[in-house]
């Protein structure tokens, strides 16, 4: 490990599972913890919980599609949802800076609150703390969530065979290019929009369609749709195969990404996930995720196989491409 | 309110109650949040639960008696632990700035660790996030706690009456005088030590002992106990006293404050505690307290009356001044 904090500790990619790896489980070695899912799952007094946090440092505050409040609050609701529970709680603590306009704060909690009526949680407990000028960017938000997951639903990697269909809701990169070409003040900023929402709902109606066949869900946030894929194959041991053609893709992000050269498949993603589905019920996962509105670009788009966690792309020319997860350039306070 | 956010938004007084009433209650008006307790307290499957958010954003990020991730955890612990709940988990959310050393968040790590195993908590979700330089301050951490209340406990403004008894589990003011000393380089910093420590153990024999005697707990953090106890005067429309011959205050801790013109009732506390108990049962809770490690020095120190949410200090000299909430020169970056 590097001697220092560096920006790609940060980024969801490589560096950060180095650092949460080799720092963080070493002092905190529980097996909850070291499941190194969204949210953490416990046994609470009657029935099992989930309980996650994030903490969001985006900028800039505001972005087309959306501001820091909002991500606060789909952001934890996502990684619980994910995690096949029902989000019911959340906890909102503001770091700001001295100086802050309170308008600002103001419309940031407005959102938040726009968000929860939305997502169909609560803010129950909150913190505000302020720090002096120059000691923090504006304003960070930490949420934490707390959600009920029913006793017969049981996602985990163990449960991944081949020929289990991976599917996404919808297209990738949106959140990311729009940060970033806010952040940049691109020309193309215009056409491009945040894909933030909340996705306790679609994935409460997969659940409630078929809750036996889907086996494990991610949020597609920090590292994208790469990155997430790849940790499900290394957990699971198995490899998994994405096909490029499927993988939706607006034109608007696949042109800004290309000036760019970056690639979607790391972009982050804040209104997507993937589902990985027994093979005979993924044509009926699909059909579930199109009737929803978060889900009407849905796709398959890609399989399980046997393997050893490696994560591939097969090229609409027939080629085959080892994805890793994001290392390189990162991309701060993406989130 | 100001345009901007001022520090005194975050010393946990007037200002800081002012933005979460005026601003956060206004876009998060439910009942739960209304409360403004230490710990939200919420109905779960099959049992209440609580759960609380505190950031830790303390300078210097060592200090004597602790460091910020030992503060990290009691903090969260404590506001469970006032609320009446047996803390079971936390999540923890950490803000990084580029370049802190490694070194240094692998004390920081160990010293939660730590902190979790002398609680009885185990940390079972995270985050990381890093900014780039100069856009954080070295490291801010975020816990959130998830606790059981039992259901035949029920603590609550309402139950205050006249004559129950005050009660404290020791010496007030250390921990925002260790800080500030040992911020400003000050002579005596060397004398004065933070009082961080969690509070569950000792709350819980408590409340083991005379569950339905203890009517409402708070810990003395940021605003001290003369906030505090306001506080509880508001909420439970009537007035509470205060004996400052009562109220135990260190030598070292009172000679620093009155050099620094700072009053002891003010500064911040993070092992300490008030509990409002039944008169009868006063005794038996002194006794309780005075068992534990943590309540050797505690104390009867005031009364509860009828009255309207004020707070008042008699005065060894027969004296009676009453006492605001923190107001004022703010103490920013104490916790």
């Amino acid at each position: 490990m590097s001697d220092v904090v560096m920006l790609a500790h940060g980024d969801g990619g490589a560096l950060t599972h180095e650092l949460v790896r080799d720092l963080f489980l070493r002092h905190f070695p529980n097996q909850t913890l070291k499941g190194l899912t969204d949210a953490a799952i416990f046994a609470g007094p009657g029935g099992r919980l989930a309980v996650s946090t994030d903490s969001f440092v985006v900028n800039p505050l505001f972005f087309p599609g959306g501001d820091i409040g909002k991500l606060a609050v789909y952001g934890t609701v996502n990684d619980l949802a994910v995690s096949g529970a029902s989000p019911l709680y959340l906890t909102a603590a503001f770091l700001l800076e001295e100086g802050l306009p309170i308008a600002d704060l103001d419309r940031f909690a407005a959102s938040m609150a726009e968000a929860c009526t939305e997502a169909g949680v609560e803010i129950i407990a909150g913190d505000t703390k302020v720090v002096g000028r120059g000691n923090l960017d504006r304003i960070f938000i930490n949420t934490a969530g707390v959600g009920v997951v029913p006793e017969t639903l049981h996602l985990g990697y163990s449960r991944l065979a081949p020929g289990d269909r991976v599917l996404i809701n919808g297209s990738i990169g949106e959140h990311g290019m729009a940060i970033l070409a806010a952040r940049e003040n691109l020309a193309f900023a215009g056409q491009l929009e945040s894909d933030c929402a909340p996705l306790n709902g679609i994935i409460a109606e997969l659940l409630r369609e078929i809750p036996r066949e889907v086996k494990i869900m991610r949020d597609l946030t920090r590292g994208g749709l790469a990155t997430a894929a790849k940790e499900i194959a290394v957990a699971a041991r198995c490899d998994i195969y994405l096909e490029e053609a499927e993988v939706p893709v607006r034109p608007a992000v696949k042109g800004a990404a290309e000036l760019l050269g970056l690639d979607p498949l790391y972009l982050a993603n804040e209104g997507k996930f993937m589902a990985v589905v027994s093979a005979p019920y993924a044509e009926d996962a699909l059909t579930v995720l199109k009737t929803h509105p978060l889900g009407r670009s849905a796709r398959i788009i890609g399989e399980v196989s046997d393997g050893g966690g490696n994560l591939y792309l097969r090229t609409p020319f027939g080629g085959t491409k080892y994805l890793d997860m994001l290392v390189g350039e990162p991309l701060p306070r993406i989130c």
